[in-house]
């Protein structure tokens, strides 16, 4: 990754809005995957200079055309590569001695063809980096930057229309983003760039998004991702969006095969691709879309400029049964539908007709057709409610009204700040024209206008979040990472771990080793008793698998029996396993169980796990992740993400347990863990006992890099 | 419920399709709700006698118009009610003296109008009683029966074209219906019946679908709903559709607690729990549609003649992300994507080019635009793998190729008898039509392509289901029932009860009354020790609540004080409390706990609701319902509903336990509970343990009708 190059960013900018750009192997056949991209630039009237290069021509359509890269009579800003892959790398190099410093490369024959493919591409990465020219491929479609007409693309939606709007668009597919593509193009929200990555030998995802991002017409970041393999500059590049005020929306495939992997039994196992770039997403303000069409319904209402700062919903529906739906699909989403304040009440009966409802949804009936100030007057004083954030207006067919509705809306947007959604079913098509043109987010569905108001809202609330006091972060620099304890890779002794865990802050039941049968009787009479029995091995990460605990010992005879005990297990169970001894812990209660754990992401790094324990983590995975290091607010957040965080308020006659002690707890080991990255390769908590007295680590694994 | 009598049926099947049409209230002006049925029925064609009624006019667009009912020159078969509210009881009365049967009254100012509205509205079902007039409505748009032209409505779907089709239609809803109704003309689907049921305060729902569905021209019964008052005619109507073979797919608002509260205000219908509507739904073979798209997206694949008869799922895609993200959704709503046989992979090796998969999903890449056989040979290979039940074929634009591709599908549709779906992103007009007209179902998303596979397959797989050699059903007689033993209403005896349930063969833990102390020694004596104390008294339904129970006594003092004690505690939390004595239970164990309950349901009669207890119940609310009585067959599907259902495989190492006993005593029970319907008002087993032994109920509480 080097993205702090200026030089890389300039160029990279070069590549988006070249002064000119050479076409090599470039093909009169306009039909062809070569000849494409020099019709799209001519058609749509790129500015710069277009330098085809091919042997075979003197010219195309009155274009000079070079026999070779060496011939050209300048180096070009970026030259688009439609060569075979075979004669990719020499044409790469060719480029760099000609002083041509970026290059789009169409080619397809590298990674996607087997042990062959990756191979080439690999020397075609050594290439590009020896001769200084960044890659846009190979095995794209290339990009188009529609502010500047530059068409350096073969794409089908290149076609049509591609009216330039604020809307930056880069996918890792070519097919599936050219189908995005040309859904943006159908709803007239307009595609400022279009960028495939195609293989991203050189150039990733993030780095591309991140150039595009900054540029000031842009106002909406949209993503369609297939992998990810730089955590780090995803990260950033979420950052950087949340920095400008402007969306980042990513859709990305592959949820349920993490899933499936996500069923092994073991709970740091749960740490996996697609839940951990979901928590994370959300940790940095990511909007996820599900699929192409909720990435168009959130791109619909990020395009108009207005934001929702909170999650109060109002709905003005024609109909009370789409009312209802909404109502329902609101609150399964996280907004809410509130009550309407009694001085918006009374406004509402004053216009409303008697079978009308006045309530939230407000039922307009079709009575606006007659009078149009009922809606008018409505949705008006739904907005100006002070619990209303944002607001819907569903209705249906009306194909003779359209015009006067058009007028109603606008007039309802000159009149209110804020942001509104119509959702208009089986809408003719003048209408839903009609309300695009006056900058109107339009639905042909009431749960997706939902969907897109919640985004909206969750939008706004995260930015709304941030301005709030900061919440004190636990130390930046970890006690435990100062320790030069660890001589060795693998699993940690307990005491060893615990008293790392236990500087950094962290409430760990107090355990002490017993290296023989009297030793562990000295420790039992020095501790707060009764106490446990657990065999400790280095070779034994999962004790309860072997039979190696022993609860609730308070007498000498039980001690000793109980080391003889564990010893024999051990010894029977896993005869090969090296034996530390026993320790003899404080016995520790509590009646919400957890499991808390770190995990070495390979894309995220250090990444920090909470659920409830026992059955319900095995069969319901109830977890929740976050990269760390995270304050306490975003701690906070992930017992919220619980779907079964109520227990934590006191279930079955039990008292709440202090959300607070927890979310202090898993801040401090995000903290702690991200400054253990270089060493810690795994940490499994489990159980965490939570009673009144807050949190206590009753067991734990730490496990170092080999 | 009258629905049995043959002459209402008679004369619904006139109201549907009746020979003659009174209007009262007839408007020259066609714009009007009293004018537009005139409109429609002339511009339409529709063939029988139209008869206007309204002494204003002498005729009407050529159509002689009568003073009164009792002027008209013949008896309709139906009359169109348009009047003001206060005018419909006279003229229905006047209907019934001119021996006019059967009326659609678009009239509003009833049910929906407050507490007269609600008064008048019953007038109106009395006076039509009286006068042997059936009503559609009031407050209704009317319908449409497009086989016939007859438009007895005013709903602005009648504007358009309005082409018959194989789609019977009923909406709670008009506005909401009306768009339904918009949405399947988009689509060109063709809507056979249109019906609005307005306040339904004759017919309802589930009657008119009845009278409707049975038409051989109707293929698909397609509603929407509010709400549900007559559970019993939904479920006939549920046999009957899977009797004819004819899918029922219901959209029901509702879903959450704030929306069925808000439809409950709406519509004045009782709000059935969605919970229990959801399952019954389920029970009977119906398709539920959670929205009006997913309606529209069912609708479209069963509209096409063929089914799919498992759940195997074969993708043929243009874009590996899209091969994905259906495959994903395919798990999530329980279709398999199997890998492929060994003579499918041959065949597939055979057509695809180097760089194509094929795996299942098929990545066919782009390249069939210059090779066709490549996607027909890969889709018809997909289709004759014996695993694959039904195909979806994923593409995008391809604006320049829409007839050769047309060419290619149809030729896929001669060379297969399985159905396939299309899923084609951005897809130009023509191709979308270009496959309605070839009858072959196509979406524009993936994943809306995927639910309505699964629809497909959920739908031919429960009546494959259905052919299945038989369950045997528990005793249909139910013992219990044949007690005179409950001479009182409210909380049954424990041992009583017990004694019922374990004569219908429900295993309970043995359980003695004790009356006095030195009783309970003795039942202690006489048991299979240890055992639990439990205070029994009509007025304590929650024993637990005053620590009311004390578990595993096994010597005379602990018997002795733990009599006491429980009395003591019942007369300290419940001084007023009858007691009766102290339950002397033999201890049951199992490392499963289950809570089984029956309650009698409003709409749908008694149901059985199975969950696992303790906090699972509370928090996850993990529970699900069957309308009783059902076969074991159904009582293991509910197991198969838990979401925790693994636990009943073993879990944390624990044994599995016996599902066949479980949905045993669940089937046994929805039979007693339906035998003992006259009575039973509430029935909760909690907790049934369940262990290597099986099932055991440990407490019981049984109330009966006041």
């Amino acid at each position: 990754m080097t993205y702090a190059n200026p030089d890389r960013r300039d160029t990279i900018s070069r590549l988006l809005n070249p002064r000119s750009i050479a076409v090599i192997g470039a093909s009169a056949d306009f039909g062809k995957v070569n000849g494409r991209p020099l019709k799209h630039l001519i058609e749509k009237g790129y500015a710069g200079h277009i330098l085809p290069v091919n042997p075979k021509y003197e010219e195309i359509a009155g274009l000079a055309c070079y026999p070779s890269v060496e011939a050209l009579p300048e180096a070009a800003d970026l030259a688009i590569i439609a060569l075979p892959a075979a004669h990719v790398c020499d044409c790469v190099e060719d480029l760099g001695r000609k002083g041509i410093r970026a290059a789009v490369i169409f080619s397809s024959g590298f990674g996607e063809m087997g042990d062959e493919g990756k191979a080439l591409e690999k020397r075609l990465a050594e290439t590009a980096k020896a001769a200084r020219v960044i890659l846009l491929g190979p095995n794209c479609l290339g990009f188009v930057n529609a502010f500047d007409n530059v068409y350096a693309t073969f794409s089908q939606y290149a076609d049509g229309e591609t009216g330039a709007g604020p809307i930056a668009f880069v996918t890792q597919s070519g097919a599936f983003g050219t189908a995005i593509a040309a859904l943006v193009r159908q709803r007239e929200l307009g595609l400022g760039y279009f960028l495939n990555t195609g293989n991203q030998a050189d150039l990733s995802f993030a780095e591309l998004m991140m150039a595009i991002v900054e540029d000031p017409r842009i106002k909406v970041a949209a993503g369609y991702l297939e992998g990810i393999t730089d955590g780090d500059a995803l990260v950033r590049l979420a950052r950087k969006c949340q920095e400008l005020g402007k969306p980042l929306i990513l859709t990305k495939v592959g949820r349920m095969s993490s899933g499936a992997r996500a069923a092994a039994s073991h709970t740091g196992a749960l740490a996996v691709s697609d839940a951990v770039f979901d928590a994370v997403a959300r940790q940095y303000g990511v909007l996820r879309a599900r699929n192409e069409e909720q990435m168009l319904d959130m791109l619909e209402v990020f395009c108009q400029p207005r934001r929702a700062f909170g999650n109060g919903l109002g709905i003005a529906t024609q109909s009370g049964g789409a009312g209802v739906m909404m109502a329902d699909r609101a609150e399964e989403v996280g907004l809410n539908v509130p009550e309407l304040g009694a001085a918006t009440q009374a406004k509402l009966a004053a216009v409303m007709p008697a079978f009308g409802a006045a309530g939230n949804p407000v039922d307009v009936t079709g009575q606006f057709v007659a009078r149009p100030e009922l809606l008018t007057e409505s949705v008006v004083s739904l907005l100006d409610d002070p619990d209303i954030d944002v607001a819907i207006v569903w209705l249906q067919l009306m194909t003779a009204h359209v015009e006067p509705l058009l007028g109603i809306f606008r007039e309802i947007q000159k009149r209110t700040t804020k942001p509104f959604l119509v959702c208009w079913v089986a809408a003719p098509d003048a209408a839903i024209r009609g309300l695009r043109t006056a900058g109107i987010p339009v639905y042909t569905a009431g749960e997706r206008a939902v969907e897109a108001a919640a985004a909206l809202a969750r939008y706004g609330m995260q930015n709304k979040a941030g301005e709030d006091v900061p919440i004190p972060l636990a130390p930046a620099t970890c006690p435990g990472a100062t320790h030069s304890g660890f001589t060795h890779s693998g699993m940690q002794p307990t005491v060893q771990a615990s008293s790392w865990l236990r500087e950094a802050g962290i409430p760990m039941a107090h355990a002490r080793l017993a290296e023989n049968e009297d030793h562990a009787v000295a420790l039992w009479r020095d501790s707060a008793r009764p106490v446990a029995l657990k065999i400790e091995s280095p070779d034994i990460p999962h004790k309860t698998e072997i039979d190696g605990v022993i609860l609730n010992i308070d007498d000498e005879a039980g001690i000793r029996s109980g080391y003889r005990a564990l010893i024999e297990r051990a010894r029977t169970a896993m005869p090969q396993a090296r034996l530390s001894g026993v320790l003899v812990q404080e016995m520790a209660s509590g009646h919400v169980e957890l499991v808390i754990g770190v995990q070495r992401d390979p894309v995220f790094g250090m990444i920090v796990m909470v659920g409830f324990g026992g059955i319900l983590v095995e069969v319901l995975k109830d977890v929740t992740f976050r990269r760390a290091p995270f304050d306490q607010n975003e701690a906070r957040s992930m017992l919220d993400d619980l779907r079964m965080s109520r227990i934590l308020d006191g279930v079955r006659g039990k008292p709440a347990v202090d959300r607070e002690a927890i979310s202090l707890l898993l801040s401090r080991l995000s903290h702690w863990a991200a400054a253990m990255e270089p060493h810690l390769s795994e940490l499994d908590l489990n159980p965490v006992l939570v009673g009144e007295a807050g949190p206590c680590v009753v067991d734990c694994v730490m496990i170092f890099e080999a």
